[in-house]
Formats: C-alpha cells, structure tokens, sequence
C-alpha cells in the first residue's frame, strides 16, 4: 500500500514496527491466554488448560492474509483468528478456548494491549520535550522579543515566557494523556451480549481478574458500546496533538525568512528543498501540523461514532479501529519531531533584537505616552510618542533618545523614567514571573 | 434571525434566558469593576476607584446595537465595550478603566461567568437523569429483555444491565464535566500580549486575585492562545452529549412499531404528528440526538483552532465563541430532554417478554446446546437445538417444551437442568450483579 | 502494520493491490518521464533523452525504505525519488531529470495517476449497484410495505418507491464522481513556486501538454495552494459515501429480527457470530457504514486542510495524502458491499405484509377518517377510525371489517370506498409513479 | 440571546434582517398558500381556497414565542405553525390548509425559499471580489515579490501572479455555488411518507408545479431522507468559504509588520486595538478566517448527518437547519469582508521590493548556478553562486554586482546573461501568462 510513503512518514517508525499484524494477532492470542489462565484459577476450565493452548499456539498457526480475508467476512478481525486457533487445537481444548468471550472482548482488549506502549513513549516524549524546553527556558528567561497579536508587532515580551506558555499548555495536556494512560485503558471482557452470558456469578469477577493479568485497567462494567473510554483517550491524544501544533505553528511563523527569530535543527538532508539550495524547510512543524490536523480528523470522527447501538456497534464500531491507531501513532510521530525540535532549536537573539527595533519605537509608544501623560496631559503624549517613534524609524535612532529630544519632551520628563519605560527590554512585565511559575510547576 | 424555530427548539429556554447580550454585557462589566477593585487593594488605583465606576456604569451606559457594529469593526465585543464604558466615565477614571487588560482578558473571563451556572446546571441535570436512571435499574433489576448487536437479536440480558450500562456510560462523562466546572473554568487576564505589560511584578497576582473576586479558578499562566482550557471543556461537553446520544438511540430502537418496548413519557403536544394522528414520535430522542449531532460539529471546529498564532489568534479565537456557548446551551436542551426521558419512560415488560420468544428458541440454541453436548456430542446437540427452535417456532410453543419433547433427547436430560438453561429470564449472567456495582458506583 | 486486520477490511483489495507503494514510484517516474518527454517535444531537451532516462530508471533503481526514511526528512517522497533517480542516470542526464519541476508538481500528479482508475472502478461499482437496484425496483414496483418516519410506522409505500429514492440519491452523487473524473483530476506543474520559474513563455504550455501526455486534466493554473480540485474530488466521495451509507442504513434497520423485511446475501462465512449460531449479522451493512463514517471524517479533515498559505502549505498539503487515498478506497470497498447486497439482497414481501398489519388498522387511520368525515362529521369520524382500529388489533381482525362493523358506520358508507381506502396496497400514492421516473432517469 | 456580540459580528447584517422568524413564517405561509394555488389549478380543491386562506393568515395570526414552544415539543416549527393556522381559518377550510403536506415539505422548502436571496447575494458578493481582484491583477502584472514555500522565500513571482491563484481558486468554488442556486434548490413536497399519500396520481404534478410557483427547482422525487442537495449546498458553501479564507490566510500572513507588502483597507474604526494605539490589525482577515472555520465544522456535521433513517430522519434533519442558515450567513459575512477588502487593499511595492532583497540574492542562486554551470561546472557553479550571496548580503550590495565582482567569474561570463538570469522582476516564468489567462477566463 502506499503507506510507505504516503502516511508512514508523519508516524514513528518505532510505533509503526511495534504495531504490525504479527503484534495485534499476539495481543488477541495473550488476551485468550489470559482469559483461560483466569478461567482456570476460578476453577472454571480443567488445570493446565491455558499452558495446553499455549503450546498449540505458535506463530505458525496463524495466517495474517487468510485472518484478513477473514475479517472482511467475518466483521472483525477476531473471528477468523478464533476459527483458525480452534483449528490448531486438539478437540478436548476446542471448548475451552475464547469461553464466554465475544469478538469486541478480543479486539478491544488487544488494541489496549498494542497501545498501552506506544502512549507510554508518547508521554516518555512528552518528558524529552519539556525537559529540552525548561532548558531553553532558563536560557533565555531574559531574552527579550517582540509579542505579536493578530501577526502583528505588539509588546515584548520575553522568549522564556514564550516557551513557558508553550510547555505549559503541552503540559496540561500531558497531565491528560498520563491520566488515561494511568487509569483508562481497560480490558474489554463481556461475552455477547456484555452481561458474561453462561458465565454466571463469575463473570465480573473474570473481567477484573483479566485485566490484572494483562496489566489493563478494570473497569466498572463491559463497554461495549459505552465508549466514554475511547472519547477519553481520542480527546487527551487531541490535546496533545494540539499543544505540538501550537509550539510548530510558532516556530513556522518565527523562522520566516524575514523574522528569522528561530531555525529548526540543521540536519543533513533535512529541510532540503528539490530545486532551491539556499532554503531550510521547517519539515519538522510541516510533520507536526501535518499529523495534528489528520488527529483532529480522526478524534472529529470517533466523537461522531460515540453512540452505538444497543448491545454492540453496526459500523460505529468498526470505524474506530484504524482511526484510534493512527492517531497515536501519528502522535508518536509528532512528539518525536516535537521533542528533536526542541533539543536542537537555534534562537537568533539578534533577529529578536533587530525586530524590536523594526518599528523604531512604535511598539513602546503606549508606555511613553502614559511616562508623558502627567506632564503634558494625555493627548499631547500620545501626539508626541507617535511623532517621535516616527522619526526614529526615518533617522534610524532610538526611540528613547528621539523622545527626549522632541521640542516638547526636553527637560520635562525624567530621562532615565523615560528611558526605562521605553526600553523593551525592561518592560516585559511578567515575563521572568511566568518563567519560574512554569519552571517550579513543571518539576 | 432564525434562531427561535431554527436552533432554539434545541436549546435550553432557562440557558438562553441567562446569555443574553445583556447578560454577556453585564458579565464584561463584572470583569472589569473587579479588575479595578483587585488594582485597587493592591494600592494600583486610588481607593473607591471601583465603586466610582460602578455609579458610573449602569445598564443604560451601553447599546448593545452599537456594540454589535463595534464588535464587527474591532473584531470582538470587548473593545466597543471598553470605549461606551470610558465614554461615561469621568476624565479621572477613564486611564483606571480597562488598566493593563485587553479585549481577550475581559471576554475570555465574561464567557466563563456565562457559562459557569450552565454547566453547573447541566450538572444538575444530569444528577436528575442519574437519579431516574436509578429508580428505573432498581425497578427492572430482574426484567429480561433480549440483547441486540449489529441489531439482530443474540442472548438475553435485562433492562436493568442496560440501565446500568447507559448510567455508567453518562456518569464517567459527568465526572469529566464535574472536574472541569470545579477546576477549570479560568479567569483570563494577560494584557496585550499576555505578559502583564506595565503591571510589572504585579500582574500574576492580580490574575490570581482577579479569580478569586469572581469565583473562576486561576490558570498557571494565562491563556490566550494556548487553549487547552477550551479542549477540556469543550471535550466534557461532547463526552456528556454522547453519553446522552446513546441512551436517545436506544430509546428510539425499542420505541419502533415493532419493537414496542419503551415508549417516550406522554405529554399532551409532544410528539404528535402533522399528518398521522396515531402516530407518538419520539421527539425528545430526536431532539438529543440533533443536539448531540450539532455539539460534535462544534467539537470538531474547536479543536481545529485550537493551535492560535504567537500572542493572539487570527480568527481561531474569534471562531470559538458561539460555538462554545451553543454547545453548552445544546447540552443543557438535551439534558432537559434526557432528564424528563428517564423521569417518565414507559416500560413495556409484555413486549420484552413478547420479544424474547420471537425467534421460537434460537436465541437460546448455544446454551441449549452447550446442556446437551455432554450427553449427545457436540454436533447432534447443535443439530438438536436448531431442530428444537424450528419446531417452537413453527408451534407457537416454548423452546423447552419443544427440546424435551425432541426424540433425541427424550429421557437422557435432566429437565431441569434443561429448562433452566433455556429459559431467557435466568440466562442473563451478571446482569443483577452489574445493576448492583452500578448502583453503589453511583451513589 | 496494523492495516491488514483493521484499515483493510473496510477498503477494496483491489484498490489495495493497484496502490501499493511500488505503484506510486512508477507513477512518479511516469510524470517525470512525460515531462522529459515533453519538454523535448518542445525543444527544451534534447532529442532522446526521455528514452535514455527510462532506460536508466528501472523499478530496482528505487528503494522504498530507503524512499520512505527520506520522505521523512525531506517533507515528502518525491524529494528522495528525485535523489535516487538522479544517482542512477549519467551525469549530462541528471540536469535534465525533474527540470523546472518541484516536489509537489510530481506528488500531486503521481496521485492522480494512482486514484484515477479507482475512480473509475467506483463508477463502474455505481453502475452495478445502479442496475441491480433496478432490477429490486421493477420486481417490487407493487411490493407494499409501511413507510416509517422517526422510525415509527407511519403510512404504507411500496419497497419500490423506496427503491426509487435510494437510486436517485445514490445518482446524484454519482453524477459529481463522474464529473469530476471526467474533468476535474488534473496534471500539478508549476514549479518551485507555481509560475514555472527558468520555463519562461514555455510554462502553461508544458504544463497542458503533459497533461495531454498522462491522461489526465489541464487545470487553468497549477494548484499548488488552490486546493478547490481537492475539494471537489472529496465533496463527490463523501456525497457517494453517504449515498451508500444512507441504504445501508435502512437495510440494517429493515434486517432487524423483529422487523425482518430484509436480509443480507447468504453467503457462506459472512455475518457469521463467533459466539451466537443463530445469528447473520448485516456485516455488509457495518462495513459500508463503517467505512462511511472514516470518509466524513477524511473530508472534513481536507475542508480544514484546505486553506494553505502562499506557494506551498506548511503541513496543510501533507494532512491530505493518506486521507485523500484512504477515502478513495474505502469508497471502492463500500461500494463493492453495495454493488454486492443489491444484487443478492433478500425481500421478504410476507414480513412487509404481516408489518403493515401489526397495528391493527392504525396506519390507516387518517385515510379512514378522511372517507368517514363527509358523512359523519370530522371529529365522530376520527373517533371511529381510532375505535375500530383498537377492535381489529384486538381481534386481530381486518381494519376495513372493523370498520363497517362499527354501530355508527353500518350503513352509511359506501363499502368498497372505504375498503379502497384503507388497504395499504392501495394507499401508495404516486409510488408508482416514482418507480417510473427514476427508471427513466437512469437509463 | 449571545448572537448579537458573539455570532453576528461574522455574519452579514443583511442576511441576518432577512432571515428573521418572521421572515421564515412568511415563507411557510407561502409555500402553504403556493400549495393550494396549485391544488385549486389542478381541481382538487374549490376555487379561491388559496385567496380565502391569504385573507385569514395575515401577520398577526402567527405568534413566534408560541411557535417557538411548540417546535420544542412537537419536534420542527411547521407543526405548531399549521396548528396556528387552521386556528385561524374557518371550519370550512381547515381541510383544505397543509392538505396532503407533511411538515418537511413546508420546512425544507420555506427554507429554500430563505436560502435562496442570501446565496444570490453570496455571487454577487463574489462577482464583487472577482471585479476588485481583476483591477489589482492588471495594475501589478508586473509588480515582483517574492514566493514563499514551507512560508520561507523561495523565488520570485508576481503579485499579479499571486492574484490569478487567489481568484481562479475563489472563481471555480463560485461556479460550484451558481450551478446549485440555479438547479439545486429544490422544492420539497412528498407528504407524510414521501410518496404522496392520498394524492394518488396528482403528487409529482402538484410537486412539480409548487416548484415553478415558488421560484424553486423541481426535484425528481421528494428527498426527505435523500439528503444529496443539501450535501451538495453545503459543499459548495465550503469550497467558497475556503477560496476566501486563503486570500484572507495570505493577506494576514503578508501584511504581518516584518514583511509589510499589503495592509487591509484603512478605515477609522477597524482594526484598533484596545491597548495598543500603534496597530492595525487585519480584523477582516480575522472575521473571514473566523468565519470559514465555523463553515468547515457545519459542512462536517451535515455531511455526518446526511444518512437518515428510511423515511424521515430522528434527529439528523433537525441537526441540519441552523448549521445550513449559519453557514450561508457566515458566508455572506465573510465575503463581505473580502470584497471590501479587494476593494481597498493596499499594495507596498516598496516592501516587496525590499523583501526580494532581503537574502542578498541567495533566493537567485539556482538560477545563477543554471548560467555559470556551462562555463565553471555545476559544482564551482553553486559554490560561487552561495558564495557571492553572502558577500550581497554582509555588503548590501546586488547580487547580480556581487557574482560579476567574483573573482572566478569576471571576465568568463557574460554579464548581460548574468544579469538577466539574477534579477528577480525578469525570474518571474509564466507569471504575465497566468494572469492573461485568469483575466480571459474571468470575463
């Protein structure tokens, strides 16, 4: 398929490896395993029933084209894997193998299965990301450049508080993730009709069992169509995906050519362009929004596909399953470009200084007018901070220094007050406050 | 516009009665006098600054036509906002007003005052609906019903095990919503470019004590374009909002003609058909499944703006307000309607009963079967339970009847055993044990 | 990957087969052959050297790992490609290969080349689902069945009015597919930034010929960020998906037990439970709805996609591989299950007849009203028809019996007028009618 | 209710006094009326049926709050409105009012009815845009700027240039939106079922002549669970919504202060910020931008929506009606702003001049190396290219002077060639042809 180069190049090639076939047919066969291990401590199933179906059970008893022409059959992936592990199984076990159990019990549980590590590395990422960030932070606590509202030249503020904005909302969103990582991702385990049909009194008791033995979480009930579970985990991967975005979003717009604040790492045969030399694409925030907008697809649908109907899905179901493993893996694959980002992001101090200075003082004209005000009342300063920021930028001068020399200014203001209120450098307001809230609370 | 037959019909009449412009209006006030008295107990504005505007801002202060023109020119409401706001001030407040906040602080923070109690009575709502879905659990705790997937029947359950199943699928999405009206609805106060410019070390203290006035929770930092917040809670909104959706689909299933196993509460005026008297549609599942419907719409765009540009967004910011405030009053409709739902379904045990025994038995063939294979090996006990339901259904008698009564079988089981097996109102496996978790869950 | 057990099931296999990623570097050589070739045409190359480059660029020349990790890095595949393709021809070739092409001129028309015969085969899916219905159609011209709203019964239809409507709907949708494969998959060349930069007066001209050369369309302008060609090939996907999804929809709905109008083809393995034998799922129907719900999910991806700034998308361009051809071939695997369930779809007329009747006569209330008002007056007339259907339900006998068995009404109608109006197979208003337009329509 | 501040701001004033429930009650009135006309024409009902309900239905019969409530509770406005109606009429001619209608066929085609004006507005407003977008196009068919890809400079084009792809983009979404205002609106008339029940043979007649009273397209069947033209509008809104938010996506990214090549039209008012004096923000950019992405997300939902149950939809036709009015409003607000701001957009030459120059001439490198290869080899060629661009830009000198200066290159090219090859505004390829083009195909 056209995967190779088509949707493989935004996902993590770890995740990718991690996720193929062969991985979700062991995670069915570990989570069957599972069950008759559990069905056995109950008493449920003879002795050594569980370990007897084991060795029945290699890799070779499985056949991933037949499973997949099967699963187009069949509705599921999950039924042509029974059918073809009863095949392998002496009679005697035949009854004793996916007991009780139904498809969604397999699948759902093996997806949790395939995916419990992938959103491990994604938080193992998310860390790599704020650590490198908190790096960045304190390097530049005091690093001044200019705000911009609407894309346009505002107030300064500092990078550090840039990057604080930046790692605290990834954060709030990691915290997300972390939670459903911690507590949300449950074993399925319900028989037909969720009510552990035949299974009698033990059938909670199994669900709860199963999922200790595969390091799920227990939930209360089946959840078969209840899939509050998936929203959860669809909107926490949403919000992380959004948190990269917003930092890649950014970075783009800081490393055009003529802001040229930040450059994304120099990489060998990284950000080449097929038939411009001189430009260094930003591929790394091109990955990341590309995947962040393909996750806002997918997370659109799964909310779409939420409410099922009665005891199992027609279709609602079924859609979830190739949307819920890309956009992890397509996260995986953001965070890692997100975290590479970070580790190796050149920050062009001068550009940061050259742009504060674009407008001459323009930007500062706010705070000079209101220095101003109390001596020559507020029309007169707000006339003359504009004037004079006026010819600052004609004259190439400082805005302080074309201030203090206007007719009306010399002699009545304070210069150092003046000089101080105008210089962005010192008027960053909160900045280096934000920085160690953010430092202290990312710790 | 439109709105009155268009979108109100789904809306919350107590919602919409509180988000008038007035009431939005009102709210902006509230920020900003409460912005001034924080100012004013920090020593930033002279004493009785606040109460003086206050005298100076009553409702007739401001025309919500010009505002509206205003809105459209400025770009948001808060600016036209500010200037009627200083334009009736007196010369001495008017540089007090408004001092170091900007449009996005004081909108930000009104929306949240507006939509605080609706959440908080969505929450109320909900608790309705929990309690009713109670009641109903505890009422049907032992009335079998067949279970459904891909809707064709399968095996039995009860309506209590779907009550339990419904409530606990609401009830982990009210929790998301509980946390985020608890601890996440956020006061905004930045400045223009979020760093508090011109309020010096001041400026997170005053955001904290700007939160506390006004009874939102205070951020970490604040939050103009990292929107993690809104993710949060608009993400509650459509977990809530599915959780309805579901119940309102299974409803509508079981009200079919021919299903007939629920009917919606019957209310003179609702329901009635234009063209077919005896028709009774069920417009409350309608109307929380058209609201469910328009709240993943506006899921789904508020996730795509969620990444915003540098300092402030460039119409993502813009794109969030109605959609937010229409998700919230949609859910508080559909709650209204879910709520009244659950207070006044209509049961029908006999249709349930009838249901069951529609098949003849096959329903019941795996479990039959599963009794007689020891005795009669497992392919004659299939063979034997598909002969068995053929022959109910052909005779109108019961499936236990018509397998006893099978040459086969004849004398070599136990009736009783037989019976139990077969009988749908004892297979219904921890049907009664789920009620039981759920209802201790929910208390 | 995952893809063979949970993406693959819902798509065409051979879709899947024809777009493998070694189909998608024989597309990309194909269009820079047909450029070579083109511009030599025009004197731009010399004689020859679109031969001579074929002749170096066998499929062993490419390595699609090695294609894929580059993919990564350099943002897309054709950069790689074009690496590779150059280090396999002689130095005086190499500036000749992918002259005054950029990445996107390759990528964007290799696409094209890959979904124009899926397109195709999805229009030759259409008509054979277009003429399998009409053969349902003709057959059930006079099949009655109850017409069912907010899936109540409401008044009766035949099946082949109904028919008619999902025909129609279905061709509609069609109609724009086949637009847009007809005119609308156009050849991308542009040049690094869209104006054919070093081709001078050559550019549109080259650009119009190699579209002539491959087969496909010449747009305008090359559409690099104008992604409306995108917009109208999703918006004719999803307008198909929808038409499939909509019969769908009512097949699953008229398949259920209770109603059981309807069944799915019988085929061996298919619908299969792997825990109920009794039941046949309409897995068919879950594979189309599934496959539906991705496609909304993909098209409203690309509708937020496609806005991209300046010459090139910064992430934009690259959100739209793996969703556009994803979309693709789920629609050519959902239309396989169409083409397949019309042509096999089971009617049973002795349900939709038992269903007409299941509410005694109450369907028919209102025309049995209708016929009673001129003698009786409206509101006896309509409290006679609600009576007399309460008799016939109960006594399950005839509603036109009830009726002129009823005290008020012996006597005073004409018999047959009243039978006439209130037999279900004679209420059916222009139904017929219906079947007879759209049959010519789709001739 | 919040839209005055919060949902209007982005919509059109005109639309919104247009769209009044007022004005959506005459026009069910309207259709209502239209369709006893045609009943009367076709003797199915006496002479001046239609004239006798006009004298009875004046405005005040119709009380919006009481439909208001009644839409809730009967789930659409037409129930209560018809129930208003006959209210009104006398005994005589309630028979006669919504004969043979259900409420769908007075909703959709009311709606139509609404829509229609607003959309004929929305091709004006494009006409507009595409006559200003023309202007600009001529007057800078030759102003050079730089084209930006991945937003980093890449080689240059010309603003006319850049002017064709904006308007051949917007020029095909706007034939998309004629073709469906002139052939897909369609009335809606099918009677309770969609089959015309009770009009026997006279339906599609009485359908079809509704359509030309009503200045409405005639369908070839009713389409209340056919969904296709509403897919249809609802795409074509998008596509129009997304050529408009690309112009607005480059205005705003070229008018950010460092690069300064356009500003959105001055006028006194817009565009201010509330704290900051010195700005000019794009706030028409930011309302079009706001506005399309609120499209996107209604075009999303409508297109999940558009599968309804057999004869008529359980929630998803009423999920369709604000978002379709919405999005049609927000469009017309949108293209508002973008013919006012192709209208008065301002154009600095200066900057793009500038910009061009920014690199040194490191953005003319490949086609320097193109003119040294011959003579130095493509190496030595690129080498001296990248380096004459750093001497350019630590000089501020031209490049073409910088290259001529290298000391492997005077004397062994010729300048004029060199010249050529390097200076920006002769690199423009096909620009001039683009616009011929786009110019041709616009008139």
């Amino acid at each position: 398929m056209y995967d190779l180069l088509l949707r493989h190049p935004f996902m993590s090639a770890e995740g990718l490896a991690a996720t193929r076939d062969t991985a979700l047919i062991a995670a069915m066969r570990e989570v069957e395993l599972a069950l008759a291990s559990e069905q056995e401590a109950l008493g449920l199933l003879p002795q050594g029933s569980a370990e007897a179906m084991a060795r029945h059970l290699g890799d070779e008893v499985f056949d991933s084209r037949a499973l997949a022409d099967g699963a187009l059959k069949g509705g599921n992936a999950a039924i042509p894997f029974v059918k073809q592990a009863k095949a392998a199984l002496p009679d005697e076990l035949k009854p004793c193998f996916h007991w009780g159990a139904t498809s969604q019990d397999i699948l759902d549980s093996a997806l949790m299965l395939l995916l419990k590590p992938r959103l491990a590395r994604c938080l193992t990422l998310l860390e790599r990301a704020r650590v490198a960030g908190c790096v960045l932070m304190r390097d530049h606590r005091d690093t001044p450049m200019v705000g911009r509202t609407l894309m346009q030249q505002a107030l300064p503020i500092t990078f550090g508080a840039k990057l604080a904005h930046w790692l605290h909302g990834l954060h709030q969103a990691e915290r997300r993730l972390a939670e459903v990582v911690a507590q949300g991702l449950y074993v399925q385990f319900g028989g037909a009709v969720g009510v552990h049909s035949g299974q009698g009194e033990h059938g909670l008791t199994l669900m709860d069992g199963l999922a200790t033995r595969l390091g799920l979480n227990a939930p209360l009930l089946p959840w078969h169509t209840d899939r509050q579970p998936i929203l959860a985990l669809s909107g926490a991967l949403d919000a992380v995906a959004a948190g990269a975005e917003k930092i890649a979003l950014d970075v783009a717009l800081l490393c055009q050519t003529e802001i040229g604040e930040l450059s994304e790492p120099a990489e060998a045969g990284v950000g080449e362009s097929s038939s411009m030399p001189h430009k260094r694409n930003p591929v790394g925030c091109a990955r990341i929004r590309a995947a962040a907008r393909q996750i806002h697809g997918q997370t659109g649908l799964l909310s779409h596909a939420a409410a099922q109907p009665l005891e199992r899905g027609l279709g609602e179901w079924h859609a979830e399953w190739a949307p819920l493993v890309d956009a992890t893996l397509l996260l995986e694959g953001a965070l890692e470009s997100l975290a590479a980002l970070l580790e190796g992001l050149e920050v062009h101090r001068e550009a940061m200084r050259r742009n504060l200075a674009i407008t001459g003082g323009a930007i500062m004209a706010e705070p000079a007018a209101r220095v101003l005000t109390p001596a020559l009342g507020s029309d007169t300063a707000k006339r003359i901070a504009r004037e004079a920021a006026e010819t600052a930028r004609h004259e190439g001068s400082e805005y302080a220094k074309a201030l203090l020399a206007h007719g009306e200014v010399a002699g009545r203001i304070d210069a150092e007050t003046l000089r101080a209120a105008v210089q962005p450098e010192l008027y960053i307001g909160s900045s280096r406050a934000q920085v160690e809230r953010v430092l202290k609370a990312l710790k």
